[in-house]
C-alpha cells in the first residue's frame, strides 16, 4: 500500500474569466472545484494511474468535507485527522483565457491544536507499518513545529517505509535530516538547501550528490519548463520535456512527483520513472484542472522526452 | 418599515495580497467575508445608519447561511426564500495593496425554481402591505423572467409602497415600465435606457426628464468618481464628491443608494439626501470592506460636497 500525508490540504477553486479589467467587476465564465494541496494532488495522480492509496493528514470544516468527497470519488481512502473548529483552506487559481495568463492566490490555512498533531503522529506510526511507500508533500498548517517532517519521516523510515518528501524552507531543511528515500526540490527549494542561487547545473549536481552521500537515495530537481535533473548514487541525468501549449501549469510539479512515485512503486528504473513523469506532467500543463492529465496523450508525448547524462 | 429585495445576493470575499505575479503562487495576506449583493448591501447601509429593515429575496446553501448570519449580526430581519439545492454565490474582490489596485470577480449565481419564485411573489405582496419603502436592487439569478422587477414593483406600488430600483440591462428596461418612485442608473445603465452612450450631461438630463414624465419621481445617475446627476419633476442638479484616496470603490454605488434612501425615509429634501449619500459613499471608497464607511468621517466630508444646478 501507498499513503500520502498532507498537513495543509486545500480545495482548488479554478476561476475562469475572459480577461481581468482593474477597478472593475469581471464576470466569471466558469468555476470548478478540484482537489488541492500537494499530498492530496499526489493521491489524485496515483488514483488516476490506477494505484489505490490512502490519504492522511489534517482536514476539517465545510471545505474539508468537500475535499473528502472529491477524494472519495477517486476511490482514495481518507484517513484524516479532523481538528475541532478547523476549516480546510481554499486556493484560487484565476485563468485569464484571452490573455493566456493564470495566477494562484493561496490562503495560509488554520492553526492545528496539539491534540490533533499527536493523533496524526499515531496515525503515521500505524499507517507506515502497513505501507511500503509514504509521501510527505506540501506546506504545513500553522501549529506544527518546523521539524514535523523530520519527525514523521523518521517514524516511517523506522517502520520500513520508503519515504518521499516535497517541501520547502525550514520544513525541507529539517526534513532532509531524516534521510527520506527521495526528495523533489524545485529550483527555489534547491536555493533553500544550498543557501544561495546556484550558478549552473553543475553546481546543482554537486549539491545533490552531497545529499546522496548523506543518505538520501534520489534527488529529483524540477526546473519548470526546462525539465528536471535526477541524481542518485550511480547516475545523474537531465530530462528535457516536450514543447506543449500550456493552459494551467499549477499542479505540474505534483503530477510529476506522483507519476514518478507510481512508476517507482511498480519497480521501474529511475530513467523510466522520470521520463514517464515528464510526459504526464506535460499533458497536465495543457489542462485546466490542477491535477488533470490524459494518460494516452502522455504516452504519445513519451517519444518527445529527451534524457541526457550530465 | 423598509424592505430590500435581493434576487441574487452574494457573499463578498475580500482577498488582500501584496501584488499579483502572473504564472505564480501568490500568498494571501488577509481574507475577509462581507455581505455581498446590491440589495443586501443597501440593508447593511440602512442598518449601519440606525434604520431597522427587512431583507428578502432568494438565498440558500452554506454560503447562504453565512450571509444570513452576517445580516443577523447587523440586526437586519431576514425573510428570504430558500430554494432547494440552491447555493448563494460568492463575489471575489482582490486587493493588490502595493499597486493600489483592485478588481472584482463575480459568479453568475444558481438557477431558481418556479415554486420558489411564486413564494417570493407572495412574500413581496405580504411585505409591501406593511412597508412604506421597498428597494429592488442588483442582478437576477437565472430562472427569473426579465420582467420580474416590473412584476414585483407593480405589486408593491399597488400596496402603496414607495419603490426604488437599481438594476441593469433588460431587467432595468422592463422594471422602469412599472414606474418605480426612484431609479439609480450608473452611466452604463443610462446607455441601456437611451440605447447609446450619451454625448454629454445635457443629453442625460434630457432622457432623465423623459423618464420623469413617464411617471418615475426621481432619477439619480451615478457617474463614478465624477459624482452624480439628480433629476426630478422640479429640479436637476449635479453633485461633485470630495477628493479622497480610494482603497476599494466596490460597493460605493450601493452605499450611495442606501444612504440616499435612508435620508428620504426621514423626509429629507433631494438635495440633503444626495449630498449626504455622496459624503457617505466617499467615506466608503477609503475602506477595505465593500459596505463599510465611517459616519463621522462622512459628516466631516459633507462640507466638501458641491451641488450645482444644471
Amino acid at each position: 500500500m501507498i499513503a500520502t500525508v498532507t498537513l495543509n490540504p486545500a480545495i482548488d477553486k479554478i476561476i475562469v474569466v475572459d480577461e481581468i479589467k482593474n477597478f472593475s467587476n469581471n464576470k466569471i465564465k466558469q468555476i470548478k472545484l478540484d482537489i488541492g494541496g500537494k499530498g492530496t494532488h499526489v493521491s489524485s495522480v496515483l488514483s488516476d494511474l490506477g494505484l489505490k492509496n490512502v490519504a492522511t493528514g489534517i482536514l476539517g470544516g465545510y471545505t474539508g468535507s468537500i475535499l473528502e468527497s472529491l477524494l472519495g470519488k477517486k476511490n482514495i481512502q481518507c484517513q484524516f485527522i479532523h481538528p475541532p473548529n478547523y476549516e480546510t483552506r481554499t486556493s484560487y487559481i484565476i485563468i485569464e483565457e484571452n490573455k493566456n495568463n493564470h495566477f494562484m492566490l493561496t490562503e495560509r490555512g488554520n492553526k492545528v491544536d496539539e491534540k490533533s498533531i499527536n493523533e496524526l503522529v499515531e496515525m503515521i506510526i500505524k499507517l507506515s507499518s502497513s505501507c511500503e511507500f509514504m509521501v510527505f508533500s506540501g506546506g504545513v498548517s500553522p501549529g506544527f513545529n518546523i521539524d514535523i517532517y523530520k519527525k514523521l519521516i523518521e517514524l516511517a523510515n523506522k517502520n520500513g517505509c520508503k519515504t518521499f518528501l516535497d517541501a520547502s524552507g525550514d520544513y525541507l531543511l529539517e526534513g532532509i535530516k531524516a534521510r527520506p528515500f527521495m526528495i523533489k526540490p524545485n529550483i527555489d527549494e534547491i536555493c533553500d538547501i544550498i543557501g544561495h542561487r546556484p550558478e549552473n547545473i553543475k553546481e546543482i549536481v554537486f549539491h545533490a550528490q552531497k545529499l546522496i552521500k548523506s543518505g538520501i537515495k534520489v534527488v529529483a530537481v524540477t526546473l519548470g519548463s526546462d525539465g528536471s535533473l535526477i541524481v542518485s548514487e550511480n547516475e545523474a541525468f537531465r530530462i528535457y520535456p516536450p514543447k506543449v501549449k500550456a493552459i494551467n501549469t499549477v499542479g505540474c510539479g505534483d503530477v510529476f512527483f506522483g507519476s514518478s512515485i507510481f512508476k517507482l512503486y511498480h519497480k521501474s528504473t529511475l530513467r523510466e520513472a522520470f521520463k514517464f513523469a515528464t510526459a504526464v506532467s506535460a499533458s497536465k500543463a495543457m489542462k485546466l484542472m490542477t491535477s488533470e492529465f490524459d494518460i494516452n496523450e502522455a504516452l504519445r508525448l513519451l517519444d518527445d522526452v529527451l534524457i541526457k547524462d550530465v
